[in-house]
Parts: C-alpha cells; structure tokens; sequence
C-alpha cells in the first residue's frame, strides 16, 4: 500500500479497496489494557477466534499505570464489603452514580454496572485477582497497604450523602504499595495468553477500520513491521484504545478548557486513535469536553481539615471532598481566580512535605490572618473575615457554608501556612479524557441516531462511559468501567 | 421514494440512489434566516445560481426573532463608531475576542471577522441597512430607540479592560423598538428576492445530503408538497439551518448541563438538522456542549447597583457583566448553589416590576441584613459579612473582590429587597446553543482530519462560530457571525 502515509484513523478503507486479507479472525481487538484484555478473554471464552492488536511492545496500557482501584458494589454487597460490614443495594449504588454525573449520566450503563457489579468482582477473583477482606479507614488517594476496600470518591461528601447511604466501594488489590496496576494486568495477560484462540500482536498500530458498502465494519487495518495487514473479523472489531489526553491537538479541539497546562496521565498510546477510527466509522462522540481533572492535596489526609480559598479570600468548596471534584471545582468553576490557596496550620501541614504528591509551594505563613492576608495579597478583611468564621463554626463542629463533615472540622490555629495551588505555580493537576464514542452497555458503537454500527464495538476510553465529569468521579471507576464493559463487548461480539 | 419515513439527516444519499433529479442548480441553501440569505445573496451577485429551501412558509430564521444587533469594529471602527467619538482597531477588537473565548476561540475565524468586520458594515448599508449615527448610552440588553451604537458585552467588565480597550461594537438598526431583527431580515429578503438567479421554496424540508462515491456532496434531497425532491447543486450545498435548542434529545445528549429547565430561544426549526446533515457528510463538531444562556437582570439597570450572591451568602460575579456570562455563572459556576438571590434596596429596585424581562420574584426584605439574612435562610453572619464589606469598599468607590466599576458602586441601604434569581423559581433563563460543525472563515465544513468536504458549506449556527460561551458572548455576535460567515459561504461556493 503505496499511500499509506496519507491513512488517517477517521478514513476507513472501503472493503472493495482491499486487496487480500492478510489475517482472518472472527474478532480483532485493538488495544491490549484492561479493557482489550477483558473483551479478548471473554471473547475467547464464548468460543471466538481474536487477534489482539497492540501498539506498544507488552499488554498494560493505562489500567497497568493507574492504582486499579475497581469500584464494586450493590446486590447485598462485594464479600469483601460484607465482610467489612457494609451492605449495599443497587439502588444504592444507582442514586450515588447518578448524584455523581446527573444529566450528564448514561442511564442505561450505570443501571447495568451497578445490577452486574457482583458478578464483576467474581468474575476478577476468578481470574485470579487476589482481594483481601479488609478495609483501609485512612482518606488515601490509594492505598499503599494490601488493604481492599476504601472510599474513593465524594461518597461522605456533601451533598452526596442526601442522594445515596455512603458505602466504600473502592477495591484495592492485595498487594503491598501502589502496584495494584501492574498486578491487574499481569494477572489479566497471563488469562490472555492462557487462551489458544486469542492471537497476540506487540508493536502493531492499528490504522484504520474497513467498512464494506452497508457500512458494516468487516475488518481493519493493521500496520506489524512496517507493512499493512488486512485482518477480516467476521464477527466484529473491538475499539479498546484508550483516550486522547496524549493528544494536544484533539485536547484543544474537543476540550479545549482543560487545554491550559495540566498534566497527562495515561501511556502514550491515548492520542485517540481509537476514537477517531470510531467517527470515521459514522460513530458519534459524546461527552467530548469533559476530562478527569484533580488537585491531589492529600496526603497528609491532615491538609482536609485546611480550606481552599480563591483569590476573594472565599472557600469555594467543603474539602472532604475527592481530589477530582476539587481538581475540578478549583480549575472550572474557579477558573475567573487568579489565586487558589490551601490555608492550614502546623497541625494541619503535618507530613506534608513528606507526604505530598502535590507539589505545592508555601505561598505565605503569619502568626495571624491578618499578616497571611497581606502576604497573600488578599483584599483586605476578606481571608480574615473567611476564617473567623470559619473557625467559630469549626469549633462547634458545624459548617454552615460547604456542610464539610464534622469529622474535618477544627479551628485552624496560628501560625497559619498557606500553599500556592493556582495552577502554572507549582502544583500538580493530572488529567485524561472522559469523551468517546457514545455505545450501548454491550459495546456496540452508535451513530448520531443512535443506531447500532454493525461490527463496532468499544470499551474503555474510547467511551464514553461511566464517568462522565471529574465533579463525580471516583477512583476505580475507570477500571472498573474499563474491564467491565470491556467483558460485555468481548461477549456482544462473540454472540454476533 | 417508499422508505422516506426512514430518512434521517445524518443518512446521507448515495448519488447512484438518486432516482432523477428534480432540480438542477449551482448551489442550494438550507435555511432561510440570516446565514442563510446572505449566503443567497453574495452566491447570486458571484454568478451563481441558487435554490434556497426554507422549511416555514416565511424567511426570518431565529435572527428575525432577534434584536438584530450586529457586533462591528476594528480597522479605525465603523462610520457609527467614528461619528460617536471612538476610535477602534482590529487588534483591540481581536484581543476583546480572544479574552472572551479563550482556548475555545477559533483564531482563524477572529481574525478573519475582526479585518473584514468594517467591509461588512459597508455591505449592509449597501443592503439598506439603516443605522443611525447615535449612541445609546444606557445599560440595556436591547436598544429600544432607534439608535444604533451600544456596549453590548462585557467591554468595560473587568476583567476585560485588562485584555482590550473599551468599545462598544454593538450595531442597533435604525428603527424604534425591539424591532431591528424583522428589519434586517425583512431588508436581506427583498434583497434575495430582487435577485433572478435565486429561487426560494418555502414550506421545504431538506432531508438529507447527496454524496457521491468520493463523499463529494452534490445535492441535497428536499421534501415539497409531501414529495421528495432530488436537488442537483453542482458548486455546493449550505447548510444554514440554525442551532439545536429546540430539539430536546440533542440538548441532553451534546449540551446535558443546559438540559436543566432553561427557555430555548429561536426559531421552532433550530432541531439541529443541518448538524446532523453534516455530520452524516463525515462533518466534525466541536463546541456542542457550549450553549448561549443568559440572567437577564436588567432593565432596570439599577438592579447593577446590587449584588449577586449564592446560597452561602457569597457573591460570584461584578455584577455590571452582560447578562450573558452573569447567567452561565449563575447556572454552571454555581450550579452547587441551591438559591441565587439578587441583593438590592428601594431605588435599586426601582422600575423593576415595570421594566423586567426577569420574572424573578420578591423572596425576602428587611430593615436590617440580619433580617434579610435570617429570611432567606443563609447561613448566619454571612450576608452580613458580605454586604457590609460590599458597603464600606463602595461607599470610597472600591470593589476589591470582583472589581465592579466605580460606576456602579455606592451602598445598599435598608430596607433591603432580595430577588430570587434560582432557575426553577421564577426567573426567566433563555438559551440557544453554540456548538456545530467546525468550519473554515470560508463556511467549508470539516472532517475530524479538519480536511473540507467538498461541496459541503455551512453559516450560522449549525456551525461553531465566533461565540463559544456565554461567560464571553455579547449581543450582537450571532447575527453578525450568522451574516458575515453566510456571505462568505455564499462567495466561497459559487467560486468552486
């Protein structure tokens, strides 16, 4: 193929255009993450032939990279919740998934998540995924025991708590430190490579889909040492790419106000590939502007009984809250602030410089507010006025203001320390994307009427899946949204 | 055709599926509003010739439903901007755009409509287009005299004067009352109807887009009389067919955050058709989660002299912003606010239950703060912090939080009256969207490759044009992006 410099993923090939088939398979599957990984075996498990196509030189992808938190519940309960003493419902789970993406939420996927959630974490523990029956009570961005199970979303949060019982629903895999990424898919790539029916490629980029003249996805092209393989999959092609964060130029395009200086965090095959073979395909993308955004301020778990303030000197959210949502409050709905500071005491900074991933640099100290203030540059009165206030609620264990819990609440006590967590001044603000192709909760990829795109499916972040805004988001909702609806669309393609 | 009931925008027609063709023609034009009969006119006046189909029995589109007002400047500034003593120049007009929309701007598309806004003054007058060599001086959301020159935005809102010289841009026709939009498309009508080459059908939907086997579009297929009618357009088709406020499914889908209970504004035939036309075509969109909406808190303008403040008793805004970004603040910066009130005392008050557009009804006064404070239920203490800080900095002309200008500044005094502003309780919150197909300054719609489809133009807003978002928009900026991006549509197609 002389011209293969001018493929683009969103220009499929036209059946009729291709000259033989290089490799036959009932399904192939691009991207071998958690996702990939997920619909390969299942696929194989219904019987299917797969080809498995990935562009980096192992299995991994960003599943590998993250903590792997998975986020389970429902129906009664994980045995790893029961055993915890927490029992969840669906409906439960339901209200809180709902609370956490309203109208942004697909209905439909949530439903099936949460109804599906048990049978998911059984259908991990018998792929070997090794989960202890124990609970981690520290407010941890991941647990770095062996621990299981812990909160890792706004579950206790105002207002979350009016929409659904708070239940940890987090699990953390059984292992020391933060490996549970490369546990995950080391145990998911040895099911993989378990399965005789499952053919795996390293090194092989995916180039773009081929549609025949009904526009059913029969195959695709994949570009393994230099030269183009034509892969027919009579059953169907599964899009298991990950997202776009890697991609500056799509970033700016489709969520162009987290194109501002955050950090990538993903492997750096998230250039969307996958996506944009999906639109070249006629599959629509929804949710395209929304990214996971986070300020990781804890740990120390000790800088939650601080306050955020902007440059007003107001708070602006209760900072119990997850990382994601007040990575998200502090960047979007704070984006008019020139300044976002993190006010706290020596109590308060504890461990921080230890402890912290969040790079933050102390911004001014004073033996009063009123010195912080004029350090800071606040207007006057404002900081002042602020933590006065704050202070007399804390001591009595309210806040009237952000309802942040009783349990975070104290007066912050001089000398005061306040940390530089404007954005471009220090601090770190990971982000990767939420958009994707809009699907069913089998996989199955859907044009803009929302028809299904014969012979598409995809799963991971090449959806749009379960989280949709870094306002809801929980740990362990990619994860589990990418292995779960990787499974379904493993099965969906099988049974075509 | 058997299968019409089948036919949806975003399927476009094959050419070797069409029967016949009914109509032959240069160029043919969907949407007769005021993209599209500009584009009418300048394809006409190139040469071309031009069937324009219009789905109501009369042309206006949602520009006819509009103030009209037209957003102009640069080069030195308009005749009307001379005559009233400014002096604008295109890079300050450029700067103005840029500092409104941000990483989401189409820089291309500035730049383009910021060096040609002057010529485009030039070619409405010549059109007829009357505009009065006078300034309103007053804060209004729409002229309601004939005079013509107006701050429509956010100009002289800090934090703009930061980025761009104050000017007002916002061109009112001549005429009295909020009558310019009947005006104007009554003007651009005559206009289109005086020319031999167009032919308008009205009462006409367009179905879908013909494209042939190298998606090269090559007509449209239009249903007249209960018929299909297979469209030959040999330079191009344009879609000029509005927004997708009106169309509910879309709204959840591309823009769920505006999906909230607000009032769509525009026309009844904005359901997103034309997108969906070019999307079908392989069209990119961009910027579909963006919509126009809007607080209209004035007239009176002296409710300016208020405060804006959340359900924590905070203000959020200076509130002498256009109504605009006052209500995507409102709405998304504050949608964790249960109850926006507007602050405000007697002579604030004023002509409002005469003059409003806002519907907002009276939640609470007091002689006191403290009353007030205890009669909305906030939080204690804290709108009397608020608004006694508010009162000592205005009181010396100072509003150190949200830098509202001095003019309007001065102490809220007892008794007090406080609006409820909160969507859902009264007020009016219109909004129209602001997403569509990415386009070139020349109307030619994009693929996700940003390579144009050829014969495929689109104006107005089935594309995403100069506005982006209502925290930067300005009246004005639609009809002036609908009619100067339909002429060069217009232009451009009849030069293929």
């Amino acid at each position: 193929m002389n011209n293969s410099d001018k493929t683009s993923p969103s220009k499929p090939l036209r059946a009729s255009a291709v000259p033989h088939w290089d490799i036959e398979t009932d399904i192939a599957i691009v991207g071998f993450g958690g996702a990939g990984a997920c619909a390969a075996i299942e696929a194989a498990d219904a019987g299917a032939t797969v080809q498995l196509f990935e562009l980096a030189s192992a299995s991994g992808g960003s599943t590998a990279l993250s903590s792997a938190e998975i986020y389970m519940g429902g129906n009664g309960g994980t045995p790893v919740q029961q055993a915890c003493g927490y029992s969840d419902d669906t409906e439960n789970m339901l209200n809180y998934l709902r609370a956490c993406f309203g109208n942004q939420a697909d209905e439909d996927k949530l439903r099936y998540y949460c109804e599906n959630s048990i049978a998911h974490y059984q259908w991990l523990t018998g792929m070997g995924v090794p989960f202890k029956m124990s609970e981690l009570k520290e407010r941890a961005i991941m647990a770095l025991t062996d621990d299981c199970l812990l909160y890792t979303g706004n579950e206790k949060a105002y207002p979350f708590p009016e929409h659904a019982k708070p239940i940890p629903r987090g699990h953390n895999l059984e292992i020391e430190g933060d490996n549970g990424g490369p546990l995950l898919m080391k145990l998911l790539t040895e099911a993989v490579e378990a399965r005789e029916n499952v053919t795996v490629h390293y090194e092989s980029r995916a180039l773009t889909l081929v549609q025949d003249d009904n526009d059913v996805v029969v195959g695709i092209v994949v570009r393994i040492n230099q030269k183009e393989h034509y892969v027919k999959a009579s059953k169907g092609v599964i899009l298991c790419a990950g997202g776009f964060c890697m991609n500056e130029e799509m970033v700016r395009k489709y969520a162009p106000q987290f194109d501002c200086g955050l950090t990538p965090i993903g492997n750096p095959g998230d250039t969307g590939s996958g996506i944009l073979m999906g639109m070249g395909a006629g599959g629509a993308t929804i949710n395209m502007h929304e990214c996971f955004v986070s300020l990781p301020y804890y740990p120390p778990s000790s800088l939650t009984y601080g306050i955020l303030v902007n440059d007003k000197g107001q708070r602006f959210i209760n900072e119990d809250c997850y990382h994601g949502r007040v990575g998200y409050n502090a960047l979007l709905q704070q984006r008019n602030s020139k300044r976002i500071y993190m006010i706290t005491d020596v109590e308060g900074y504890g461990d921080y410089e230890r402890m912290s991933y969040l790079g933050a640099q102390v911004a001014g100290t004073g033996d009063t507010i009123a010195e912080l203030e004029g350090e800071l540059e606040l207007p006057s009165d404002s900081l002042q006025q602020t933590l006065e206030s704050y202070n007399r609620n804390a001591a009595e264990g309210n806040d009237p203001l952000y309802h942040k819990s009783d349990a975070w609440l104290r007066p912050i006590e001089p000398p005061f320390v306040a940390l530089d967590c404007t954005l471009g001044r220090g601090p770190f603000y990971p982000f990767f994307t939420l958009g994707g192709l809009d699907s069913l909760p089998t996989g199955e990829v859907l044009n803009a009427d929302r028809e299904v795109i014969p012979g598409l499916y995809a799963a991971g972040r090449t959806t749009a899946g379960i989280p949709r805004t870094a306002a809801g988001y929980a740990s362990g909702m990619s994860v589990g949204d990418a292995t779960f609806f990787g499974r379904m669309a493993g099965k969906a393609a099988a049974a075509r």
